[in-house]
């Protein structure tokens, strides 16, 4: 179904894929609203923000193939896009994404945004390293 | 997963659900740019506006479930939830919805907004009477 979308030849080219990082977006969104909602018990809807996803991937070994003096807004557009990739690949589910995510996200309704923030961070690199093996590129 | 969030024993309960909405934000937001990037076949993303999602609840046999003088964003909210109620309780998966809006959808890269909006109200008008009967509440 999603095939068109998905003829790159490097990992670098899925990282700079804008049209992909849109769509993920809404990926990482919708999961992040899912888990969130599993641990507060409570249905809920949250956008995770740039610096998250920025930070999350400057923390794997992917950020050598971007550039680190990128900003958050493109390092968080390939955190993204690579999560787009994936779930159009069939490699993943937003169901999968979310059952990794919820017993790290270690929140509750006091949390504050800030260390709710540095959590979800966590959640998010580990969750990119524990994907990154489906990539299936020579890096 | 999902069943503490879909637990109502009424459709209202549902329209009125700001949790529900807030999901189901997501929800709608990733099927449409899912959709649009497969008509369009460019990967792209696209959050749907509220007013486009309320003309198109307000098309519907719901209108008398929630206020007709509510305003867009409120309206836009009942649409969601109802799209969330369903897809987390299996009643409807994302890329059923994608396959029901593709053909619905036509546009191209010059569609103008406006032009867009209306053809994008129209085809969540059919999609949520086509997911309807899936509610199985008495209305």
């Amino acid at each position: 179904m999603w095939d068109s979308f998905i003829q790159h030849d490097t990992v670098k080219a899925i990282l700079n894929d804008q049209g992909l990082a849109k769509t993920g977006d809404s990926i990482v969104n919708l999961c992040y609203s899912l888990s969130k909602s599993l641990v507060l018990g409570i249905a809920t809807g949250e956008k995770v923000r740039d610096s998250v996803l920025a930070k999350a991937i400057r923390a794997t070994t992917l950020y050598d193939q971007i550039n680190r003096r990128t900003d958050h807004g493109a390092a968080a557009d390939s955190y993204e896009a690579v999560i787009a990739y994936l779930w159009m690949s069939g490699k993943v589910t937003i169901e999968n994404i979310v059952e990794f995510l919820v017993p790290l996200l270690t929140i509750n309704i006091k949390t504050s945004r800030k260390r709710e923030a540095e959590i979800a961070s966590e959640a998010f690199k580990l969750l990119l390293e524990h994907l990154l093996p489906s990539l299936e590129f020579k890096m």
